[in-house]
């Protein structure tokens, strides 16, 4: 079960919510970014950035020196949210105009990482996250570029997650309007791999890359 | 040209830093969510919404009764971050592993729209950003309809455009590994429209609909 904080408990659009954490994960393991909220000088900043998810812990990383982590970092609060865009979902009204998706907000106070063996993990899991297989494919990090990097992690503790699908719900009295309704889906795919120029060797585009391109669709 | 506050100067990544406005209406335009940042109770809450964008003014808007936009229409500043993810960015290297994306942030203290024309146009403009054609093809919003709705007026004057593209670029001496670097491109497409099964008349997917089919490819 997913938390009931007042703030992960939804004031509207119930009918969208979801409690089980299994939708949790099933959002957050589907994504590739996420938008990471943290108050800057009394100001709010929305940062596009990776993650990776180890059971209930969200792993977030960046350089040193990024403000947005050192504000993460130093024990203040944080939102991270994950949205799958699926589709246009199209009215007989402008009114009741919306979206299919699947979203994920999670909430708290991240942890610095400083073990070096969860630091490693995490960072796995962050580059598993956009690149499956590369971790063990790619030449692993040095001690100088892990001195480099910040690691935070975020309990899944504090999470909602909300999701839109099906047709548009019209009022009654606009369902004999001759106007065309239903959904235009919005679909992800990944494209033909191409390989950097500067590739000395000639390589074949390795399976666990060239398999995804099914994968997705 | 594009502001120049702290907060709009990249303190990380200046290479990927535009400063012209055009990349950001180009970036804006090409979207269809945004992730819009708030403080509530000295929290950041990050919500994926509509927004729409009329010469230098995203509209935003929501129901009157939403937390998020009671916060950002009492005068707190915001943050509206949107975010194309274009391809994965495979390395020799863990470290150096990245992703090509347009991300556009915008920095501000929104208005409150309360002219009836103004509120009309930016959220024709809400509207359009998502379902070009269908504001005219829907029936329009009631009085009533609209009174239930805020709509947000955020200049787009503090704005900053983050823009990665091409290849990897790896340590000089990881260039030998033989490893396949390159890039996997994300791609956003449109499936085949849905019609709602509760439509009563038998209606074709009007032109403004099916054109948008093959124009995102």
């Amino acid at each position: 079960m997913l938390s009931t904080t007042s703030r992960t408990t939804l004031g509207r659009g119930k009918k969208r919510a979801r409690t089980s954490r299994d939708d949790l994960y099933a959002v957050l393991d589907a994504g590739l970014i996420c938008h990471l909220g943290v108050v800057v000088d009394g100001y709010p900043m929305v940062i596009p950035t990776g993650y990776g998810r180890i059971g209930d812990t969200l792993y977030l990383h960046g350089s040193t020196g990024a403000a947005s982590l050192r504000a993460g970092g130093s024990g203040g609060e944080i939102c991270v949210t994950v949205t799958h865009l699926d589709g246009i979902v199209l009215a007989r009204s402008v009114f009741n105009h919306s979206v299919n998706y699947r979203s994920a907000m999670i909430y708290g106070r991240p942890r610095l990482v400083e073990d070096p063996e969860e630091r490693l993990a995490g960072l796995r899991a962050l580059t598993e996250q956009l690149a499956p297989g590369q971790w063990d494919a790619a030449r692993p990090p040095t001690r100088k570029e892990l001195a480099a990097t910040t690691v935070l992690a975020l309990s899944l503790e504090e999470a909602s997650v909300k999701i839109r699908q099906g047709p548009p719900v019209d009022d009654e009295e606009d369902y004999a309007l001759p106007v065309w309704a239903g959904v235009l889906p919005l679909r992800t795919s990944w494209g033909v791999p191409e390989p950097d120029p500067a590739m000395t060797a000639d390589l074949a585009v390795p399976e666990h890359i060239s398999s995804r391109i099914v994968a997705i669709q």
